[in-house]
């Protein structure tokens, strides 16, 4: 089945109908929140769709996994490390993040940086 | 090998460096762009992220595919036909579009409409 998140929000406040902010699911890490637009519970969609928020002096932890990212920047600014890179990101930028490549996202600067990220659905990141 | 598509362009001309717009694969579609941010090439991406673009009046063909994808709009307004529904669409509504529902964008308004579309990777549709 076909459906819509309506986005609730404004440029400086990303919402959507019926969708969460969650917390980060790494403890160490504070002022991180993301929000599941598709592919969080029952449907069967071949990928996930995520909004990502990062505060102010707070950053993603350090991840490395199989399943590759391809992320969308939608608001802020701030840095990505890529193995061994640091590349600076705003508005627009697209990233793709490869398996098992070691990443990082940090938020520069007084605005939280917002991104999209999209990744094989959970469960399907060998295919 | 990781890598990141410079944005180049404004929020109203969206551009990114090394990116062609490229015509729409549906020779009777008229007024519709495609730009690949993700997954064109030797990539071994899970999945496509696209940037369409619809220009005023004009509109996606009746498409019906095996891919499942999601929509995330970046300008203008226009609606979607999901099978036999029709919705209104603007900033930041996502879409999920499932296995084989019929689908149709459409450009309202005096502004392009522009949107990010992920799907599976061409030829992994069926994972």
């Amino acid at each position: 089945m076909s459906w819509i998140r309506k986005f609730t929000g404004s440029q400086g406040a990303l919402e959507w109908a019926g969708v969460e902010p969650e917390a980060y699911d790494d403890l160490d890490v504070q002022g991180v929140s993301v929000r599941w637009l598709i592919g969080r519970h029952p449907e069967t969609a071949n990928f996930a769709l995520r909004y990502f928020e990062i505060q102010p002096g707070s950053k993603t932890s350090l991840d490395r996994h199989v399943h590759d990212h391809g992320v969308f920047v939608l608001r802020g600014r701030g840095q990505v490390l890529l193995g061994r890179e640091v590349r600076e990101i705003g508005f627009g930028d697209a990233v793709y993040v490869s398996s098992y490549e070691i990443h990082q996202f940090t938020c520069r600067g007084d605005e939280p940086l917002g991104f999209l990220c999209a990744m094989p659905a959970p469960g399907r990141a060998e295919s």
